[in-house]
């Protein structure tokens, strides 16, 4: 038998520490209780006790494991952890509603989404918070170590740098990459609106939609009920409509212009909602009660901005017949969780070469079944622990990679 | 209550799949039957069951602990698990005896290296394979991926490359950065040394050492043993005696002449072991018996190349005092599991900056006063599943970085 050590972060000289389970300053408070010493540690799924085990899990056993790689590279997925793994990659300029707080500060977040990757996914995620803002270098570096992993999760990155990221990330790497903050945020958002749709008897092509935000979620978002065959579908910034016309767009948005907005809106939030079937915020902003009242019958409103909604629920509900936040403690919550675990999940299983926007839609439609017998106003999207969600999801998002001819087993 | 996925790389699809615990070619075999799906995973420390879990341990509850560490760096040690966890690096050019394989075929070493950090140090690893293998490359790499870890073990990177990354990294990091095959290597063979001085009534300083090797191994027991006060030691690669008159001599071998050998040998390896105490393999090569018989008395002999010793112990034995090997099958295995995950935990108990000579040399002492009271010449170093060896390194060096000033708490 090896000795039992306890973990090395928890050990040793605490004469310099505070009491476990208190703030730095002092006071007692649950949630640094909780992240005192991590979220998460390493497990040995085979056993090291005696000689025997250790000559099979290390050397020499395992040389005869490497030579039949070198041999036969696929054999990685086989006989490492690889295809389980996922680098979750930060670099700490867009994190939660805090901003630009740098690598180390962004850890918590990023050790807390790895161990929903895996208390939902069951996928095992590493949390890799870069000392590195530049572009260039933020590519070099998740390309060289992607060796070690199956999957990159890009997390918390500021547009518009996280669009050229995740592109040429893409186009340099045979495993699957993804920003959450776009993608998983579009996957939910439109699952929500499907059964918010279905709900209010309508299509999508039936629908006009106003989205509040221009950032990564807001294009991501704007993408994908594209593709699902929204009627029309506005994204407004800080200064109104995103529209062609507009001298002071970026790159980015000017390309936004140009494959939304049919209508031709110009001008405010406030005028385009006007007749609007549909409000995503994803701003952070607020938006009028009059504006809302201006809105077209039965009207879906999905107001996602965390702590404050861009319209409290409870105005919302005044002149909508669906309401969503981002928040849990209202219905309708829209929450990451239920798309980013069974996505990589479903993607791994079958070693998708990459995540296809057919994939993403499969997932969007699997998470909305989920709910669909039990469709109400209140409920147009599962809980995040429901534990139909990740099967569900992981099953649609495998089966899309097969049909889609970038599953590779 | 979350669903209970099963591993994405164990599950769904398996019609194209052999049978799990099959090698390649179809037969069993349990080394490949061992590493099937990889030898690790991760762990969630804290729940994640319900609403209140989740909101303490993600959104919104997270917020606060990132606020704390972007204004108190420092605090990422307490509330994230980076003082608690590794990267094991490498580039997969000097895997095992295997060579230049590269990183996606040296994954089961770094793998195997993790969870023996995890079993015999409490320390958590993660395998970062890198896809180059040039020195900036590495060295960029490692420092951008570097907060997010506590500590970073370079692993069968070949010389002289490995050299220079460790130096570079070490100036300019603030965690400690241990190349294992050097100093790993160099810790346990000093501890045995020791022993068997004692065992021969001899003082480190009596003895005149011959290395064969001066790769990474050979390099760095050079240095450890005249740090701990070896008579003299001379290094020999394939062409003989490393020494100064010799001109055909790399960088690092210039500089291994310039503080070793003080007798001014030159020639074959056979002749500098004429009248030697102290023979140490690290080369793979082969020494002739004849060269064995005319050691000193009581020599020792450590042939520790694998699998195959530079000289058979049953041979070494009609000579030496004490025979030490690489082989488990043999009495006296150096082996570095003995040292780096006390090293390793030791140092990230006190958030050491780096790991200081005096840090090894304390580790050699603790790993070979465990077994002072029942040294024997068949028992001159602990055997790695002596639950005594890691608590043991682990106080030592954590001793040793608070008397040296490398330790933050």
């Amino acid at each position: 038998m090896a000795a039992e050590i306890v973990n090395p972060a928890s050990d040793g000289n605490t004469g310099a520490d505070e009491d476990p389970g208190t703030a730095p300053d002092g006071t007692f408070d649950p949630a640094f209780a909780l992240h005192r010493g991590g979220k998460m540690a390493i497990q040995a799924t085979v056993p090291v006790r005696d000689k025997d085990d250790l000559s099979l899990a290390y050397t020499p056993g395992v040389a005869k494991v490497c030579s039949a790689i070198a041999e036969q590279p696929e054999l990685v997925h086989d006989y490492t952890w690889k295809s389980q793994v996922v680098a979750v990659v930060t670099d700490g300029t867009a994190v939660l509603g805090l901003g630009d707080i740098g690598p180390e500060a962004s850890l918590p977040v990023m050790e807390g989404k790895a161990i929903l990757f895996k208390q939902f996914g069951g996928v095992d995620a590493v949390p890799i918070a870069l000392a590195t803002t530049d572009t260039d270098e933020i590519i070099d570096t998740v390309v060289r170590m992607a060796p070690s992993f199956g999957g990159v999760n890009l997390e918390d990155i500021s547009a518009p740098r996280c669009f050229e990221i995740e592109r040429r990330l893409q186009e340099a790497l045979d495993i699957p990459v993804f920003h959450d903050d776009q993608h998983g945020t579009a996957v939910v958002t439109l699952a929500a609106l499907r059964n918010a749709a279905k709900l209010t008897d309508r299509s999508l092509g039936q629908l006009r939609a106003v989205i509040s935000g221009a950032g990564a979620a807001g294009v991501a978002i704007a993408k994908i009920l594209i593709e699902a065959g929204i009627g029309d579908v506005a994204v407004c910034d800080r200064k109104g409509v995103v529209s062609a016309d507009r001298e002071d767009l970026t790159d980015v948005k000017r390309d936004l212009a140009g494959f939304t907005n049919k209508a031709g809106l110009t001008g405010s939030l406030e005028q385009a909602l006007d007749g609007a079937d549909v409000f995503i915020g994803v701003s952070g902003g607020t938006v009028p009660e009059a504006a809302v009242a201006k809105m077209a019958k039965n009207s879906l409103i999905f107001a996602m901005a965390n702590p404050t909604p861009e319209i409290h629920p409870d105005v919302a509900h005044k002149y909508a017949a669906v309401v969503a936040t981002g928040r849990s403690d209202f219905p309708n919550q829209i929450n990451n969780v239920l798309a980013f675990p069974g996505i990589f999940a479903g993607a791994m299983q079958v070693r998708a070469s990459r995540i296809t926007e057919g994939m993403k839609l499969a997932a969007a439609e699997a998470l909305a079944a989920v709910v669909a017998d039990e469709l109400s106003a209140d409920r147009v999207i599962p809980s995040p622990f429901d534990e139909r969600v990740a099967p569900a999801v992981t099953a649609a998002v495998a089966a899309a990679a097969r049909a889609e001819g970038v599953a590779r087993r």
